[in-house]
C-alpha cells in the first residue's frame, strides 16, 4: 500500500512509519505526479493546485482514501473525485487552536482599539482619549472581555478551544448552533434563538462554515438587532455576512466595529467598502492556514483505514 | 469619623455604608476641598490634581489614612503627606485584571501582527504574506503563544493574572523577581538568572514598578541576549527601558519588535524616535487607569482601620 504526503508543509514523517504502507512525498504544486506514484492509494493534500488534483483523480485508479489537512476541502471536492469510491477526510480539529487564539487576538484588538492607536501612531500622534483613567467597563462601550456577553455563532471544536480563553477574562460565553445543548460548560442555542440573544451581544464571533445554509446569514435584519457598540468577528467564512449591510451598519454606526478574517471574496476586491469603513479590522485569512499536529490525525485514521474501521471527519 | 470618595469614578457607595462613617463625596480636581470637609479622616484618591493633594495636606488636620486607588500612587507621595501620620495605601490588586488583558492583547498584536496588517489596511492592500498557509511555529519567529517561552520580569498580582490566559494558549511561561520561588504553578527567578533566561525567551513581558532600583533595567547588554525574533511587552513603567537602547536593537533587527504601553516621557514625545522605530506599538498608557473592585478594598481596609489592625497595601 502506498500514502503520498505533501511536501508544502513539515511533517514528522517517521511518526507515521511502522504501518506497512510505503511513505512517498510528493508536490502539490506540480501539475503531474510522478507516473512511479499512479499506484497510491492514499492521498495527503494540503495546498494542491486544482491542476494537480485534478491530475491525481484522472491518473490514480488505485485511490481510496484523501485526507485534506485543510479545515473545508473545497479544492478536493471541486477537483471532481467520485466520493462513491474515494473516502474523503477533512483536516477539522487541526486549525482549532491557530484560529481561537486569532480570534481572541481579534477580540482584544477591537476591545483595546490597537487599531486606531496604530493610525495615531502613524501620525507621530498620542491617542490621549485611548489612554490614561478611563471608565472601567463602561454599558455602551466595548472595551474589554471582562461581563463582556460573547456570542459564539458556529459552535463546534473552534468554538470549543476559544471559550476557556474568554471565560478566564471574564467573558460571559453563549453558542449558537444547529443543536442546542450544554458544551463544555457553555449554553449553546438554537438558531431561531438568535433574535433573542444578539440584543444582549457586546461581542459576535462568527465561526461558521461555507456552505449554501450559511449565506449572507448575517443580514441586515440580524444586524439591526446588536447593540451600537456591539463588535463582529468573523473567522468562518466571509460567504456568512452579506458585507453591504455590514458596511451601511457601521457607516450609519449602527454597530461598533467589525474584525474580519475572511471575505467573500478573497483578496478582498480593491474596490469593496471594507477597506474604508469605520472600525473595520481587515485581517488577510490569517487565522487558520497552519495545520497542527497533523500526524495524530493521519495517524489515527490510518489505523481505521488498515483495520476497515470508518475514519474520522469523513465529508 | 468621615471619609472623602472621589467623585472621578463610579464607586457603589452604598456598599460602604453601615460603618459609622459619614460617606461624602469631593472633586478631585478643585484646587480645595470645602470647608465643611476639614475634618476629614479619610481620603480616597483617584486622579486628585497636584492642588487638590497639596490643599488636603495643608488643610485636613484630621486625616490619618489615604487609601489611593493607583497602583502607584506618585502623586499623593509628591504632596508631602507626612507619612508618620498619615498611613497611605495604594491601589494594588484593582488594576491586576485590566494590565493583564491589555498584556495579552499586545501580545497577540505581536504576534499576529496586526500592526502590520493595519498598515496595509490604510492603503486598501491586502498583505497576503501575512495570511493564507504559513509554516505552523517557525523556530525563528514569534507567531503565536504556543510553545512561545514567554518570561515575565516583574512577577507581582498581574503577572499571577495574566499567566492563566498564556498557558491556556500554550505558552511556557517563567517569571523573574525579586524573591526567587514558585508562583501559582510558575517558576520565577531572581533577577542573577536574567544572562540564562533572556537568550531563551520569545517574549519578555515587563511590570516592574517605577523606582531608583528598576531604572533602564532593560539596557543594551540586556537587550543582546534576546534572540533576534524576541519582542518586548512593556506594561510597568517606561523609566525600566533604556529607550535608546531599544530604538537601536530594532533598528539593527537584533530583537522582533517592542510593544509599550509605557514610556520614559508620557505623553511620548514628538521627536521619539519609537514614532518611527520599525516594529513598534505604541499604546497609550491604556493598560491601567480603570480600577476594578474598589469598594471591597476600601470596605475591607475601613474594617481593618476601624478595628485598629495594620491595613492592606501600605506604602
Amino acid at each position: 500500500m502506498k500514502l503520498l504526503y505533501p511536501t508544502s508543509l513539515i511533517l514528522d514523517v517517521a511518526r507515521l512509519e511502522g504501518f506497512s504502507v510505503e511513505l512517498q512525498p510528493y508536490d502539490v504544486k506540480a501539475p503531474e505526479i510522478p507516473a512511479e506514484h499512479h499506484d497510491a492509494d492514499i492521498l495527503i493534500t494540503w495546498t494542491n493546485s486544482p491542476d494537480n488534483l485534478k491530475y491525481a483523480r484522472a491518473n490514480l485508479p488505485n485511490l481510496r482514501w484523501i485526507q485534506s489537512l485543510a479545515a473545508g476541502p473545497n479544492d478536493v471536492l471541486s477537483a471532481g473525485f467520485d466520493t462513491s469510491r474515494v473516502v474523503v477526510t477533512t483536516g477539522s480539529g487541526l486549525h482549532d487552536r491557530t484560529v481561537a487564539e486569532h480570534a481572541l487576538g481579534l477580540l482584544l484588538n477591537a476591545a483595546r482599539r490597537f487599531y486606531e492607536m496604530r493610525d495615531f501612531q502613524l501620525q507621530g500622534k498620542w491617542p490621549g482619549h485611548l489612554g490614561g483613567p478611563q471608565p472601567d467597563r463602561p454599558k455602551d462601550r466595548f472595551t474589554t472581555l471582562r461581563d463582556a456577553r460573547v456570542l459564539v455563532w458556529g459552535f463546534g471544536n473552534i468554538a470549543k478551544c476559544l471559550a476557556p480563553s474568554l471565560t478566564l477574562l471574564g467573558a460571559e460565553v453563549r453558542g449558537v448552533a444547529r443543536s442546542p445543548g450544554v458544551r463544555d460548560g457553555i449554553q449553546v442555542y438554537a438558531e431561531d434563538s438568535l433574535p433573542k440573544l444578539l440584543p444582549h451581544t457586546d461581542a459576535l464571533v462568527m465561526i461558521l462554515p461555507g456552505s449554501e445554509s450559511t449565506k449572507n446569514v448575517l443580514n441586515a435584519e440580524r444586524l439591526r438587532l446588536l447593540p451600537k457598540h456591539a463588535w463582529v468577528v468573523n473567522v468562518g467564512r466571509g460567504t456568512s455576512i452579506d458585507e453591504d449591510a455590514l458596511v451601511d451598519a457601521l457607516e450609519a454606526g449602527e454597530i461598533g466595529g467589525a474584525a474580519l478574517d475572511v471575505f467573500q471574496t478573497e483578496p478582498l476586491p480593491e474596490g469593496s467598502r471594507l477597506w474604508k469603513a469605520p472600525n473595520v479590522i481587515v485581517s488577510p485569512h490569517a487565522a487558520g492556514g497552519r495545520p497542527q499536529d497533523a500526524e495524530d490525525l493521519i495517524q489515527y485514521n490510518l489505523r481505521r483505514f488498515l483495520a476497515n474501521q470508518p475514519l474520522k471527519n469523513i465529508i
